[in-house]
């Protein structure tokens, strides 16, 4: 039986069942499955539509549109990129392929293109299942998302867990008879690799909103108001496909996360049957870049800008403060390091971002820190909380407070 | 040597060494150690103390006076009271006594007296080393500090794990030949008990401070202003001896918790300082009462107000939500139940507290539920929050949203 799963049609049943396709049914709502929409005729509000099983072509009218057709793994116009053992990690599929193809062909060597979440987090599972990993990152180092010295931290980790990192090197091919065997390096040299993993991020599928004439933001993902409606009041864009409001930043940002997504898709819905029935619609309320990941045993999180937004966007007038402390009491036994660092503004000395990496479950904090962000918190207000003590769970000056307290000096 | 720790002297090696004595004098502090003030001269601006040592009794003057006598745990005046292997837990001697007595006397059964933060505990702690344990809670329930529901939860765990509890029963004496063998009950009857525990709470040592004709406040701790001078601008107070400006309630309570006392004594003593070189004071931040445990392998957290300080303090037009959720996504292994209940005002719906409980470091989202409390977050502010989603560390709607979510509704 097809399941609707988070926006898209899979024919396993090894899926986990959100919305079995009679129940959707039974709803009263016409699922077609397997159809593909080709194009929007805005001025007539109708959607060409392309039956994949019948090969027919028909048009359907709509009233309001949501366009959530979510993003597409990068994949590099590369030499011998149809290799088979050559995978990408976005649809649930993917994962279903790439895990059957290492438990029947026993691959050895594992490399991975790219040194974001998706890199790292699968650096771990090829080395848990015992292939000889390694990264291949073009730009100078892992998970730019993270500053350099947190980065670095990660990096760490994973080299001590066996996995080889090769920073500032492009791949600029594969080889292999029938599968892939080498990945081919931009300094002439090459990797073994008897399955290679395609991380090199994602592109929101904007195509059939572009050609609509709809705007286009950061990356191309489709624009949208605070409303999640596109440059037309009646067609609506919601999840990876999308724009998000960044709060701190004060813009359109194509950040493409599971939170963000599902939350613009219940609202998109929301403000959907408002329009329709004529009742208020509510603001997206913006997403201030937060992200959490484990890596073998580390956390790492992010909340609001670093450097990485400050660069990017040529942000002035933010500081920021580093610390290093343990998760528990330092006495407690298990206690492990956890680093801290935020940024503020100089001025106002309001939060606006911080990192956080650790060990233990220790990096929930993250949460913490994107409540005091969207609060608008300055330091010592983040320093005046009144946080949980109690050995097992927390120090008595929990890191978040001993931060915000070296910020203040 | 003896070692200065948090306000207490002691004389045993085993102890954490926060200060040794010999660098307290080369900063040139006068350290006096085993002299007992016994009265305030407020007109003259000067103590009494007595030297335990000589029994020598003179006057030391004062500019600014700090009192900082914490507090005593509460010891009925019960027949058998005095017998060996009744122990209180409050100060760091009394822990390293009662582990020697274990170690030592081998005892077989333990009861605690008072189910509250101190009771729960060492219930695991007399469990983990064998004892056949039982609670004794004078209240018709234990954690009286948590809503009812949630409090049930607690007792199941403790329950599950072997401990007996008998609520609603007071103890009326002890017997024994020697050492305590016998709790005796008010229903006449009794309990075997080759040690127990003394665990219904704390008072504040201020005896010296109402004597001296300073205001006390709830639970007779000492009252004392945003600056942490008592109603003598001349004397200060910090720590557990004295009350604390609760933020929610508006008004000062006792709540003697470890981080309350560390902040008080940091800010009262660059309050003083302040106060000497004529810089400006700064003012205490308050407190909203988070408090967070662990007993066996449940972690309790609560925050703000619920249902005990709405019956306390005759609070009205205040709501509540509650939800059962997973820490993690319910598909990835491990995953636990987490129970969030959230309180909020009728009319504005600012979340004014919150009580969690969950396993595995689900608990630290008390924290980030303190942040919300304390920025007057609403229900929707919560919801709207841009938390972290992993599935190693948490769901795409976190307990706290989907609890908000819920309260929305």
């Amino acid at each position: 039986m097809p399941y609707y799963v988070s926006g898209q049609i899979h024919e396993s049943d090894q899926l986990i069942a959100l919305w079995p396709e009679d129940a959707i049914a039974k709803r009263g709502i016409d699922l077609r499955l397997l159809h593909e929409v080709t194009g929007i005729d805005r001025a007539g509000k109708k959607v060409s539509l392309h039956d994949l099983d019948s090969g027919q072509v028909f048009e359907q009218e709509y009233e309001k549109l949501l366009i959530a057709t979510g993003a597409r793994a990068v994949r590099p116009d590369l030499p011998g990129i149809g290799l088979p053992g050559i995978f990408p990690l976005k649809e649930f599929q993917d994962g279903i392929n790439l895990k059957a193809f290492i438990e029947k062909g026993k691959p050895r060597s594992g490399v991975i293109i790219g040194g974001g979440y998706i890199g790292v987090e699968t650096a771990e599972s090829f080395s848990r299942v015992g292939l000889d990993v390694t990264v291949v990152e073009a730009l100078p180092r892992i998970m730019t998302i993270m500053d350099e010295d947190m980065a670095q931290l990660v990096a760490d980790e994973m080299i001590q867990h066996g996995v080889r990192i090769l920073a500032g090197r492009k791949v600029v091919g594969f080889e292999g008879e029938g599968q892939v065997r080498k990945v081919l390096l931009d300094d002439g040299g090459s990797l073994d690799a008897d399955v290679v993993l395609l991380s090199i991020g994602v592109l929101p599928e904007s195509r059939i909103a572009g050609d609509a004439g709809l705007e286009l933001g950061e990356r191309k993902a489709i624009k949208v108001d605070p409303y999640l409606r596109t440059t037309d009041p009646d067609i609506f864009a919601a999840g990876d496909c999308s724009t998000a409001f960044h709060r701190i930043l004060k813009q359109d940002v194509f950040i493409p996360l599971g939170l963000t997504a599902n939350r613009q898709g219940r609202m998109c819905g929301e403000n959907i049957v408002a329009g329709l029935t004529g009742a208020g619609m509510r603001p997206f309320p913006g997403i201030i870049g937060t992200a959490v990941t484990k890596v073998f045993d580390l956390e790492i999180g992010r909340a609001g800008i670093g450097a990485l937004e400050i660069e990017r966007y040529k942000l002035g007038g933010i500081s920021r403060v580093k610390i290093k402390a343990k998760n528990l009491p330092g006495y407690y036994p298990g206690a492990t390091d956890i680093w801290v660092k935020l940024y503020y503004e100089d001025t106002s000395q309001v939060i606006v971002g911080g990192q956080i990496i650790g060990r233990d479950g220790s990096v929930l904090r993250i949460d913490t820190l994107a409540a005091a962000i969207t609060a608008r918190m300055r330091l010592e207000d983040l320093y005046s909380l009144d946080m949980a003590y109690a050995p097992p769970i927390a120090p008595v000056w929990d890191p978040l407070l001993i931060a915000a307290r070296m910020g203040m000096k």
